[in-house]
């Protein structure tokens, strides 16, 4: 063992992308989602701003890499809404519990909302990525008369299915087969898209 | 100033229900609501039940004053459950948003939330307590089959609804008048109760 040899590792791809994500955590808490920017980023890790479209390709997938998420919803709810507002409360209801119900996803997201419910930065962060990547995504395929207002009214079913099923564990809903639970609640996600209010 | 006057005051009414509420916090987090007499925290506290009962008359009023809960569910649900399942939806949701639209009650039961989300004793308890005061009570004024599952699917969009206006605060849904919000919301409930599912 030389006792001389330089103890630090030269930076390298794994470091830039971890100082990378560092940067990306504090913009986040500091600033928000939404008036973040990748050049702001790449500044604060002081890397050039195509290092980071190279590592994550866009805002969301950096997002998404600095609080861990298992998903990138943005990929979720794209091809969902692409295929038009007819069943579209059904395919949500259904993605988000193959989502859930996967172990390995429950527990990471669980522990995201945890980790933001007693930081109210990382909260205000994670509202404003869900506003933006999902409830906006939502909010933009809809075709009727305030779709802002519909979008967000989807957004409390999923948020109060999510809290009941998952978070409290409410029986007997808690532990209904998924099939079981989608003709429950996709009716009311379709008025909430296209029906009458 | 006689420094030889005792220290300590005399215990009094006030004292013995300090003791009482903080023998009860002890026992719901250590047991849940459930599990919980109220002569098991009587003889926590080194009292008689009887002075508990004449204190907080009920298990829930034990556990409302425990807890500080700004309002007690039982009083709230009772009525509204009482003039049977016809527009019960309408009145649910319209007596939570009278509720928690008052900011002294949403400041309140923020509290409780934020502070059950760090501990999972205190959020079994509360689970327990949402579970039988208030989900077993809408239950248990549903005629129709599967009761239980329903008053869940109520409870559900209910706790979106919280979520989504008053701790996730999206637009607009976050600043729309109670009055805008009651028929967006009320049929959603009216179905889980006594719709078709």
């Amino acid at each position: 063992m030389s006792s001389d040899r330089p103890r630090g590792r030269r930076p390298g791809a794994s470091d830039t992308r971890e100082a990378i994500l560092a940067a990306a955590r504090q913009r986040f808490a500091a600033h928000g989602y939404d008036r973040t920017r990748i050049r702001d980023v790449a500044a604060d890790a002081g890397v050039d701003a195509a290092l980071v479209h190279y590592f994550f390709h866009t805002k969301d997938g950096l997002f998404v890499a600095a609080m861990q998420l298992p998903i990138r919803p943005a990929e979720v709810i794209g091809p969902l809404v692409a295929e038009g507002v007819a069943g579209l409360g059904e395919r949500i209801v259904r993605r988000l519990l193959a989502v859930w119900d996967e172990p390995a996803n429950r527990a990471a997201l669980l522990a995201i909302v945890q980790g933001a419910s007693g930081h109210a930065a990382a909260a205000a962060a994670l509202r404003e990525f869900i506003t933006r990547e999902i409830v906006g995504r939502v909010a933009g395929a809809v075709m009727a008369d305030r779709a802002g207002l519909r979008a967000t009214l989807v957004a409390s079913q999923v948020m109060g299915l999510i809290a009941a099923r998952y978070i409290a564990r409410v029986e007997p809903l808690a532990s209904l087969p998924a099939d079981e639970v989608v003709p429950l609640v996709a009716p009311t996600l379709q008025r909430y898209i296209d029906g009458a209010l």
